[in-house]
């Protein structure tokens, strides 16, 4: 038996997410369905975490255990052929049996991109919030520092999670302008359902002075989801590195 | 009668080109839809020039003739309306009666993606050539200066062109890495059909040491298709801008 560690890229535009479902194409499904067609075995793919529906990754980290004896570096080029183009394997390794992508996991770092110019733009459409209205980038900035540490993120939170500790720890947040494109980095040690899209809305509506620039620590202190800002689109978001000791 | 020019951004991968088509959807065949449901007529749209099935804009130029009455600079809020999200208009303007957006232009920019990363990355696999194998950008380079200047561009014309004078004049070719990206910007006068494509096709062979560095104005002296390359994937390339006195 032998443990194979996957990095993947992928357009999550036309998935109903990562986790295999009874309905409508996953990623895990899609992936699973490679290594079959390439490998001819039939594998539990275990991911990092899950991505909602339409959201991207530029690093997700996966692992399967395997009979196979293709060399782990061959794999990829294995799995390739089989894919679909809006999924690839960028990396992929032989790792200790122990290695499991998501209990291994020490953070992770997602990119959040908002385009703030007047009309959306075509390439731009599945890659971006589109926030037409205007926003100041230093009150993001500003507000951005509250989520820094450790907090409870139940205000943060989307109702249909089933995790029991909503405490969670922010290592880093950086806000980027460049032109009409705002990106929100956000690293954290693990983060809950929805937790980057609620953080991201309420930013921006604190951004497009909607909110006050200093209300974080209050929503985070009622410990309730209808206190926090709306759910920015998935299709803005990307998980752009997992991280390992 | 008002003359309004438009500036129009599109993701072409779901289009059968710019021009109107029997079968199959197409720029202007959408924009004409979006006149017709937003201002209630039926109007007949210029383009600078038609751009193959799968090719994208950033700024195409297109113009109409309307009995409309909204001011010029609104008509895009109307057109974006009724318009699919892979096409937006981000300029609208009242323009002189004899304005000819095609007649008028005195020359054009195209932009074409290289993308030379060994696996094709999903996010941008719609907007660029994937190019596996080694390439070498100074080759290209090198090759390109051969275009500048007014050529007999037959060997560079798609078979299906009518187009009777084969001679063009190239401004100004820019290649740019950054990454495992190359951009290839090509500025000229006007441009025969599928032109651009073929160049790129060529000096990618030239570049990954297939044809001679110096083999252009041999492949220009021939004046025929069959001694130049392969004629680049339409994905890859972007009309950037369109310039008028």
């Amino acid at each position: 038996m032998r443990n194979i560690k996957l990095v993947l890229e992928y357009d999550g535009t036309a998935y109903n997410g990562w986790q295999l479902q009874e309905k409508g194409a996953s990623i895990q499904g899609e992936v699973e369905k490679a290594v079959l067609r390439s490998i001819g075995e039939r594998i539990s793919l275990k991911g990092s975490g899950r991505t909602d529906a339409g959201v991207h990754a530029l690093g997700q980290v996966a692992n399967f255990l395997t009979n196979s004896t293709i060399p782990g570096d061959r794999i990829r080029y294995a799995l390739n052929n089989e894919l679909p183009s809006d999924i690839r394997v960028m990396l992929s390794e032989e790792v200790d049996l122990d290695f499991h992508s998501r209990f291994n996991a020490t953070h992770k770092r997602y990119r959040y991109r908002l385009y703030t110019g007047e009309v959306e733009r075509p390439m731009l459409r599945n890659y971006s919030y589109h926030f037409k209205y205007p926003i100041n980038v230093e009150l993001i900035e500003h507000a951005s520092k509250y989520f820094l540490g450790t907090h409870d993120y139940q205000s943060f939170k989307g109702r249909r999670s089933i995790t029991k500790s909503t405490v969670r720890t922010i290592n880093r947040i950086d806000v980027a302008q460049k032109g009409e494109m705002v990106d929100i980095s956000i690293d954290g040690q693990s983060f809950l359902r929805n937790m980057v899209r609620i953080m991201v809305g309420t930013l921006v509506e604190i951004g497009s002075g909607q909110r006050d620039r200093d209300s974080i620590p209050w929503i985070l202190q009622q410990r309730n989801r209808s206190f926090a800002g709306h759910t920015a689109p998935a299709k803005g978001l990307f998980l752009e590195k997992v991280y390992y000791d």
